[in-house]
């Protein structure tokens, strides 16, 4: 038994290359959380007597066990099984004979993956979040350590206002916590439950999705059977939107890291075993890694577009080659993570150059802090601006390198704590502790039948 | 005067032409937004001592009037003059004199655009947010409507299932309600303050940064000042991404409607006056709008991408073709607001067609439902399974053409109120009142002086 | 009479805005061309005996006076009349009476518009090739007149190898001669005739459209009529993706400017009137031309997926979405005419910094120059490696800052008469004189008819 | 030994992986290039006295035998070795000692990487045109033998117009002509030799470039050695954009296939074991195979972007990133090959309705036959139109459902001939043979060192 679906006609070997594709090696990742799906699925069919108590409590040991292996990595989906579905099936049934096969009662496939992938990237997504959480909190800790070390401020790339690194750091955190918000609306709109939509148009069955939904720690359902399977396509559209606006943080942190560690600009540095060089070129500091992470993080920032085309213009209703979204969102999650993981070891490893505005091609950076001054005691505008204009022409502006900026958000005065509650408040929105909550609940020994 | 920065060259008229490009037609979209950040930003100068109590009372007067005049489509941007923020600088000049001048102490255009922007996206998103809610109210009634006429539900755009008016409509309701969720992140995003930030670096003025917030009724402020400057062309990507997901339900939606109007479907129909035709070929009923609207759609979809590709790989630091992108982000709202609008303009002619299922190529829609009957009665699902697969083979397969699903969101249950009250607890999240209030205060006689 | 399809019934005006939208604004563009479609179509028609002499002859001199009017500027399309096609024959049918009407005869308004849109692209396309041509020329001349000024050369952004101004300059300009290979494909791809397709699968009526193929100078037919119609949305990507190749290069060689032009690097400078500044801060020069460019130039860049976006998943035959590509394609062109003008121009008054490497900062630059040195006067590669190696470690590091490069396309042998030799090769394969003494026969007083 | 440019250095393990990437397992399929431009370039370097004859003849015999290793897949990359470059080197050594290091001598590895990724792409493309020639000659197969069947023609998915198999068919064929002018663009850019540019800034080594021009086939140089450098990156858009177009040919093919294989259309039908059913569900005949292709084309279509993402605002010069792109190009090629021989396999295998227009729903669909069959016969037409209205408005509309089209490329007059005239010519243009040639040559017995 290789297929669900297949009961007479072997399917030419050609096809099956072709459609299969990378399907049995991604759904590796989905195994937990299929299992997971039918521990939910199971618990509820017997609290509508779709199958008895003997049934269930079989079946869910059964199903632990292999959550379990799963987790100890004792799983593999075997030579001639095309995908995870088939291959928990049949574990189930080598162990515990017909009661195996009733888990599919009152699903189709369609809803068994759609909810295997909401699973899945819920999952996913936690870990991001927490992995640009920790990101985050190096970028604070760098903005208030570096707080007093300035920096020239560009506009067009001209050199134009004092900034400093405790700006610098400071912004990517921020736009970090922005970030999370649209991967919050990206975690509501995946959390809801499509189980019992079946493959697409409901059942017969008299399901309690409200059961499943509350088992597997969903927020709320995904309502209407129709828009359940609608989701398929959209949820991954979505996910990308959220995962490309980490990715566009983390390229343009990236592309100055680059632009900072050049020979033109040396705001920055690392130690030698972190940028690649040459012993004939002693200078150079290749910063290959930062260039990796553009070049990652640009290819995400393209990964919604890919996803738009495949789906555009898709009449409603399931297609096969919404399978090979797989193709694109599995990998986005590990290449992020690593992108995430390798900016926050980078950034525990930086120098920053306390001397640049030494150089005394920065010096006009402080014309208009000069004027600004001027003002505050009590010049007017115009002439503070002429005398100063005039001093800079004659050649006698030597302005005091020091700023003062007092204002909310600036060089003075950061803001790093309400950045970091404004960060906190948006992780707290997701609710992850819930959701580990009935996952816990659900593989325990004593989990689910009860409920039901 | 024709532009603020310009004090002793003139610039090459053809470099000008090529750079501002259509930047004065698009500033006019932008003018009372324009004076509503002026109003916040006299205030708060004259309560940190920078604008006297007297200056603040002529110009926050003539704002007003300005303000008023720009309601009443009394405004232009001259000939001559560069951009709104030039034109409204010399209406107030004009009448008040050089008083006029000082709105622009403490800000540099960077922060006078960005708080511009913020506000004018504000407005923009409150529309869509509207017209989105208005669609969703009239596909909520029509799936309450037809909720007893059958449709065949597709998968591989092969017949396989019983669908419904009822699920159809309402799914794409149920689908806006989450496109909502990407609104509200991109809203949340775009409703904090970028007022005080200058050229993207702060200022040495003592800027009361919470109080511009506070008048200007923003949720928070863009903290650090850096990041409030990196918040352009990121929040046009996000909200960008935001429009895109409503419309792709529509496209979704009009790919299905040409599709059911097709005469190998003819699932829907509209008035003669709604469609295109020929008198000799009087069976065609072009779906001119649902085509267009699916076209727009798609165009709007491919929005994110283009801000993407116009602002990656930029360093950090305000670059001159940030000002571009409100060619792409205006229209967008414009044509999006259109398409919603069409969209439930037809739908309130649409009829449908309550026979669709008497046709015998749908007959065997209804062997799954049959095969669960037999279940619930308690055959066995092989033997009932084997059964209609018998009768269909043999040509003795007669279901009855009615389903009897009952779990939440299937056809016989739409859970419409539970779809309507996700889609009111969204809309809630905006809170669309708090900022109305605020600028209500701002441009009323008595309105933010007081404040300050 | 507003439309040609419009026989009893009233459109809604809502539909009728939705659906005509900027229609009437960009038809303006092709009007010159639905009159050169209508000679060759009408002088066809007489050939096959579908139109009589007499009519031919007062059809085509009409037209002919209506071309005139256009290329004087005399043309608009009135209120009321929905399109070019309906003003075109309006114009006709007040001037002659019925037999305007005739030139409707075997074609349909898609293989009008079809041939309209190949012959504005075809002539848009000769703008855009001869104005990268000019932009080439213009790059040749600087990488020749700089030659001899050497430039740091970077890796990774990295100071790297020495390069120079004539490889820097030249290299732009070899980048355009590959982007008109593209360029070159896309009007193969375009200059075959659609004509004779009618509404996508041909006419009863005997056309010769061999004989308006070669009356309006098409290479060739689009043969099969599904394949011409299909051509709509494909010609258009086809387009983009070329124009998008010239764009990339524009955009990749604004970066540089910008980067060149900043304090950090100082590479290149230009009159203070091309640049933007401030009196306050006289470093100041921003490149709001560049930035522009780049700006343009990366939406360009996205074109081709736009229109991608609005084609995917079509099924074959007409759809009303394929008129909004228009509102793509047709500002495109007179965007990038634009970008090349400008690009053109400013380099003409572009200057270059002759003493660039004198900055200690480049001295590594020659380290490989050295070990080379070494080996080609008989040093083992080792030995020279360590050597310099060492030196550099000891401050003994005193390159001679002379490069000789004498090899196909380095420092001191350009090649830039072999990458002009390419250029003119591309170029001539366009065939522009063919086209142009088509159209130039085909609206002379002794034209057309004399062929049919 | 496990890179070329680590000297004394151990770099970070973390580091490295994130860096290196998938490096190994692509650079594979590069390995028999690598050797193939090495054994140009040592030949050129004997040429110009940098390798002695004796060196070069051991270089080259074990060059020849690591080549045929290769090609009996006798080749790996060895744990520890970072790329196919050192790997190479690494056997070299093993086997001949210290010659083996000189193949490096005037190169670096930015050039070794972009002449192996030209011939890699070479090869590649000249596999995609040989598919899409074998599709297109199945095309015109079934034209030709279907060109009497007719089919409902459809205009904004309304049925329009008499259509037939025979132009259904050929209309793909002739698309993939034209798709092959595209294709040849990208070729004609590929097929230029940038080895020589070293570092992409040349080198102080007097190399003979236009020798391993014509070793390795190459039809010019890629003259000036920044614009070789520069080609990384515009090189691949180029192929992208190429590829793109194939796939946007048979995304929409695969389209069509899905809804001519549903219920509602039955235009077409696949042997059983070619589409996924059920046996309860006996009408159900998945077209799986064109879903996938569907899919996996519009993945295709969005690739350019990717790549336009990856690039866009880099500045000049080589970045690390741009290694990423191997992972976008590499399995797209594989990809598309796989389309085009699956397409090919399911059109050998597709059968045609030859009954479609019996059904009524299709009458109209000669409404404007009868209309120009009267035109023909002398009945003017306002008069044979009103007729023709009236009959179908009292229901006396009774046409024969035949057409008799004979114009070029209508439905009696296919022209796949010159269809297939035109394939060839594209086809001829890419010269092959000698390429092959020259490789043919290269690795001979009696190859290069002849040549030097």
């Amino acid at each position: 038994m290789s297929k669900l679906w297949q009961k007479t006609t072997n399917v030419n070997q050609l096809v099956e290359t072709f459609t299969v594709g990378r399907d049995r090696e991604l759904d590796r990742e989905m195994a937990a959380f299929d299992v997971l799906g039918s521990l939910a699925h199971t618990a509820m069919l017997e609290s509508i007597g779709l199958m008895s108590a003997d049934d269930l409590a079989l079946v869910q040991k059964e199903l632990k066990e292999i959550y379990a292996d799963i987790q100890n990595n004792n799983f593999t989906i075997e030579d001639g099984i095309e995908d995870v579905h088939s291959q928990v099936e049949m574990l189930l049934t080598r162990r515990i004979g017909d009661a195996g096969k009733k888990i599919h009662s009152g699903r189709s496939r369609n809803d068994q993956v759609l909810v295997d992938l909401k699973l899945f990237f819920r999952s996913r997504i936690k870990e991001v979040v927490e992995a640009t959480d920790t990101l985050f909190r190096q970028l604070i800790i760098l903005s208030e350590k570096h707080k007093d070390v300035l920096l020239p401020g560009y506009t067009h790339l001209q050199v134009a206002m004092p900034s400093s690194f405790g700006l610098w750091f400071g912004a990517y955190a921020e736009s970090l916590a922005d970030d999370l918000e649209m991967m919050l609306a990206a975690w509501k709109i995946t959390n809801k439950n499509p189980l019992g939509s079946a493959a697409g148009y409901g059942s017969s069955f008299p399901l309690n999705r409200t059961l499943t939904t509350e088992l597997l720690g969903f927020e709320r359902l995904n309502h209407n059977v129709v828009y359940a399977q609608m989701g398929r396509g959209k949820t991954e559209r979505i996910i990308a939107q959220a995962l490309s606006s980490i990715a566009a943080t983390l390229a343009k942190m990236a592309m100055d890291q680059c632009l900072y560690l050049s020979q033109n600009f040396t705001f920055v540095s690392y130690p030698e075993h972190l940028t690649t060089g040459s012993s004939i070129m002693p200078h150079k500091k290749n910063p290959d890694v930062w260039e990796i992470m553009r070049g990652k993080c640009n290819r995400l920032q393209a990964l919604p577009n890919d996803v738009a085309l495949m789906t555009t213009n898709l009449p409603s209703g399931y297609h096969r080659e919404l399978q090979l979204l797989k193709e694109l969102l599995f990998p986005a999650f590990t290449d992020l993570l690593s992108c995430l993981e390798m900016a926050t070891f980078m950034l525990q490893n930086i120098s920053v150059n306390k001397n640049i505005l030494d150089d005394p091609k920065y010096a006009y950076l402080f014309s208009v802090e000069e004027v600004n001054k001027a003002v505050l005691n009590g010049v007017p505008f115009r002439d503070a601006y002429k005398q100063i204009g005039l001093d800079i022409e004659q050649g006698n502006f030597d302005p005091e390198k020091a700023v003062n900026h007092t204002h909310e958000g600036s060089i003075g005065n950061l803001q790093n704590d309400q950045i970091t509650a404004a960060m906190n408040e948006v992780i707290s929105g997701f609710g992850f502790a819930k959701v580990d909550d009935a996952i816990a609940k659900l593989v325990s020994e004593s989990g689910s039948p009860k409920v039901g």
